[in-house]
């Protein structure tokens, strides 16, 4: 029988996370403070996160010990599956070989514990007893839950109203884990209820839930804020899936020449490149990374390299980064998880460089390289998943055309078992495609310059 | 580092499944015929099943082989991971060791899939162009439509009309998976239309829609009727759980004083249970197995064993079973898995001998147990696993109180992402208790006798 499956023991699990920045040839820039736009010490982000965590994001250091006792937490559902894509690739009569792997077998059925675990640690060993942050369509809401319920902290989530109302599948997720969820813009907060009064009808977004989250965090001592993606110390956390893979790429003695995953904030994408993404940048073995983006939100190849605020009231530091506009409404697409004005600072800068690659793939293709999938591998993606699989039919079909065949590797993030009704508007033809303008698109990001002066635009 | 997880390799995988009818120390007594009320031949179920699923539902040998292909499909979800509740078993300070079975990370998120798979494969194999079935909450449904999808066969699923309303999410999985689904009762059949001349407003039943799913596949000489749980063969391709099991405690170095399952038709608990069984029965080790049912569908606690049919029409063979009467409208509670009148004939069998137990918990109990399950091992389980759930904790509260420990074995035969709504009810109070009468029961039980006279009752 030929393995479908590459399983590492427990034992194998990687102890170690790795930390791109040590071999990034060009560093990226430095945060800045919202208000002086000079660059912020770390001592000022002590309001939002632990000590442990501001190390570790502004840490140049290669390797990054996991602390025994989230490897004990990891363990829960850890390490994931490898897995070699026998069906997919005989329906699709393809001589490539298509590997997967699969972070769906978690608390959330997503990457997003591989952060929230290790947060909600250092969080607890700081004392602290609250965390908030904001979710889209709960994914990270319900990771960061269940790794709260893990330590013993309160969770108050802020979950975009839209997707609160609209989805409440990922609401009861989270109360059965035990946290608070609040709909965005709440009259909780300054913030909510700015937007409120701006518009009392708005439905949220998630650059509004941080603004939110970010106001409960800094109000008190005992509270702090986490989010689930773009910072460098959640991108450093997510490396556990690529370091597996590449333990797991040792078994199966097989190296991929692709490696594809969709990027929201960059954690997922960063999550399955960046171990490999080292083999590259030390010179050791090739590799092309492909992140996938909707082309209703398309920040990486339609958006510009420019510094930007994370959230929509502009409480956060100033990132360099890849965006759209901190004020860019991105269309209510199903992959919520990547609807994000901006990629984190990491990805921009590989992508800037040239390391990486980007694409913009329309939904209704996402919807039906997914479901073909799901057919043949038995597993529902999360629409999120989609973009990636969307992206290794593409790849298999290049590789068709010139006569070529390569080994490929995707990170399907995430089951869709709480997306169905994604998939029954796929079916029922009721996905529509959202197509932005160039004018639309730059409209967004010249208002950052118009409204927000503070931003420093890098040329 | 304790070890959580124990993980078998592919090529561990059993390749036999065991049938327990070898090692009964009384044989069951045969299926008769609805008119006859004389014995069945194998030939008789030609209609319904191909020759090798009836040769497997009559033999009586110890070991069947599994068919290299089935080993090839299983291996997209199996084997299985047997885990140990730690964190459960700290948060209940208890010394008892709880490990648990998950068998959620299949194509459907349940164990239905083991029998779907090798049914489907039967069915090409005889050249079976189309399978009718029906199914409940969803979840068996699901897992023959992946397995047909895998063999290229249409696949028909009648869905009780209440859950087909009210569970969007599992009849899209179906359709995602290439089925159709069809409310019942429908028009389409003749069973279908009596059921609504009878009531226009029909929620439909379990055993309406077998009725509706047996008389489609009666009609077409290409087309084959298959069922999820009840019969010998059904039962008998679930044992590679715990077959399974018995390797991963080897590994383990322990092994259950006491497994626990969910008790619906049968085959959730013959699937782990059964090869445990087969150690006790032919007296090398000694253990307790306890289905759990609802007590609001309480045949193995309240009902009678004797001949009864499968299906509200009175189409289906009459088999010996535990039964409420197959007119018993169960309540509408959210373990619709578990919402059938009659056990399997082998539980049946083993319980009138004695040899297993059986114990109804209400379902609030059961919520309960689950929800502190979901929060520590971040598994949020099906509604019917829950069912084990509680046992689970009753089994701990039992030792504490005599002071002794034991280590107990569960099956957490699914998770619960698609019923997040049932939570939803246990988090906001709303879930009721059904609570039969004794009179309820034994009108219901009566009933058999006097509409049904052919039934022979077994003293």
């Amino acid at each position: 029988m030929k393995k479908k499956k590459f399983l590492l023991d427990e034992d194998q699990m990687p102890k170690k996370w790795y930390n791109i920045v040590a071999d990034l040839p060009n560093k990226p820039l430095p945060p800045l403070h919202p208000g002086t736009k000079e660059p912020i010490s770390p001592d000022m982000l002590s309001p939002l996160f632990p000590d442990e965590l501001i190390k570790q994001e502004v840490s140049e250091e290669r390797f990054i010990d996991i602390p025994e006792e989230v490897l004990e937490k990891y363990k829960i559902y850890r390490p994931s599956p490898l897995i070699r894509a026998f069906e997919l690739e005989k329906a699709l009569g393809t001589d490539c070989k298509i590997y997967y792997k699969y972070e769906g077998g978690s608390p959330s059925g997503s990457h997003k514990p591989n952060t929230a675990i290790p947060q909600a640690y250092y969080n607890a060993k700081a004392g602290v007893r609250k965390i908030t942050t904001e979710t889209g369509a709960g994914q990270w809401g319900t990771a960061l839950s269940f790794a709260c319920a893990q330590y013993g902290i309160e969770c108050d989530v802020y979950m975009v109203k839209s997707s609160f109302n609209q989805k409440p599948y990922r609401k009861i997720m989270m109360n059965t884990f035990g946290a608070n969820v609040f709909p965005s813009p709440s009259e909780r907060t300054q913030a909510g209820r700015n937007f409120l009064a701006e518009n009392p009808n708005s439905s949220g977004s998630l650059g509004m839930a941080i603004s939110e989250a970010v106001e409960m965090a800094v109000q008190d001592e005992h509270t702090k804020y986490s989010l689930g993606s773009v910072l460098n110390h959640v991108l450093l956390h997510q490396t556990i899936i690529g370091e597996e893979a590449l333990k797991q790429f040792e078994m199966a003695e097989d190296y991929p020449d692709v490696i594809v995953a969709p990027l929201g904030g960059g954690s997922n994408f960063a999550g399955i490149a960046f171990p490999f993404l080292r083999e590259k940048l030390q010179g050791n073995k090739e590799v092309r990374c492909v992140a996938v983006e909707p082309s209703s939100c398309p920040k990486l190849t339609k958006g510009k390299f420019m510094y930007d605020f994370g959230d929509t009231q502009g409480y956060t530091p100033l990132l360099p980064m890849f965006t759209l506009g901190h004020n860019f409404e991105p269309a209510s697409i199903h992959a919520g998880g990547l609807r994000y004005h901006g990629a984190s600072v990491l990805c921009s800068q590989l992508l800037k460089d040239g390391i990486i690659e980007a694409n913009a793939i329309p939904q209704i293709e996402c919807f039906e390289a997914g479901s073909l999938f799901a057919k043949y591998e038995g597993i529902i993606p999360a629409p999120e998943s989609n973009h990636a699989i969307a992206q290794v039919l593409r790849e298999v079909e290049l590789a068709k055309k010139e006569g070529t065949t390569k080994t490929i590797l995707f990170n399907l993030s995430g089951h869709g078992f709480v997306d169905m009704m994604a998939y029954s508007d796929y079916q029922n033809g009721n996905l529509e495609e959202h197509k932005l303008t160039k004018e639309e698109i730059e409209n967004s990001i010249s208002k950052i310059k118009n409204l927000q002066p503070q931003e420093v635009a890098i040329t």
